[in-house]
């Protein structure tokens, strides 16, 4: 596995749920969102900038896609407003053939431009590790099948090792009819 | 990693919060419950009892243990008795370093005894396959850290690829006072 061929892989509109432990409080948090994944150009005019920001040499970046998710939270009533949107740009650099970094736009735990360490595990499982001013993210994202993608995330605090909380997302691609 | 090291490490008693997901219903399922890893020795009479039950040369068993769980789920009262409880025999039997196979007295997805296959991949993650008659459970494991583990499954139908559920645990030790 490659990012190249998991971003091939990724690319589509998924039906996400996602479930949230907080482990301190034994809290369970549930949430249902939309998730959608699209290629972009290198030259695209938002990977430019993203570049740019990060003075990061063009040539090195693999694959970069835009992620837009639409959140309802198990708080809201099903027909109210979404209570979480956003949109992101994410740039994979390909160190080798298994490893390399990702630069996010906008980051998973925190709201600012986060670069993450990525591997693929010998079962293909892609592994993030994303550390941001207080905590460290660790995600891991495999497909149980070419319609359902798994997505698994602990989050931890920088200083020591304790662990704040965990996540589970199961998707299911949305194919149209 | 190999089978011996992952017992030692998850010997003890865990605090579990388990999310369920339906992924045709989008139902999400909540439970929060006990479980409790106990070392067995072979010549242990319940761990005889199960190599006579299977026909399988005692050698061959490496770290059986007993693995005891009792769960409150989400639609009960916090202080209704627990609405289930159980315990299992597991005897890991070793082929190579990295794998092998784990026969349990009462399976996971169905209540019979079931042998799965398991393997650990490069980060040390275990992976383990049980075929049931009508479905195949796909369970992973691994430790966040000392304290902390997790686990995830899926679970396909057969026939097929068609995925039915997930789920993912959050484990937390309970260190005595």
């Amino acid at each position: 596995m490659d990012i190249g061929k998991f971003v091939d892989l990724s690319e589509g509109t998924w039906r996400s749920m996602r479930s949230g432990h907080s482990l301190a409080f034994q809290h369970f948090e549930e949430v249902l969102s939309e998730i959608k994944i699209d290629k972009l150009k290198v030259d695209d005019e938002s990977v430019q900038e993203l570049i740019n920001s990060v003075e990061m040499p063009m040539g090195m970046v693999t694959s970069p896609f835009r992620m837009q998710w639409e959140a309802e939270s198990d708080w809201e009533p099903e027909d109210s407003t979404a209570v979480s949107a956003g949109s992101c740009i994410l740039l994979p650099v390909q160190r080798s053939e298994s490893s390399g970094w990702v630069v996010r736009s906008v980051g998973y735990a925190e709201a600012e431009q986060a670069n993450s360490k990525y591997e693929f595990s010998s079962d293909g499982t892609l592994l993030l590790s994303t550390t941001y001013g207080q905590s460290i993210a660790e995600e891991r994202i495999w497909f149980a099948s070419e319609n359902v993608r798994c997505r698994s995330s602990v989050v931890r605090t920088s200083e020591g090792s304790g662990i704040l909380q965990t996540s589970f997302a199961s998707e299911v691609r949305r194919i149209k009819a």
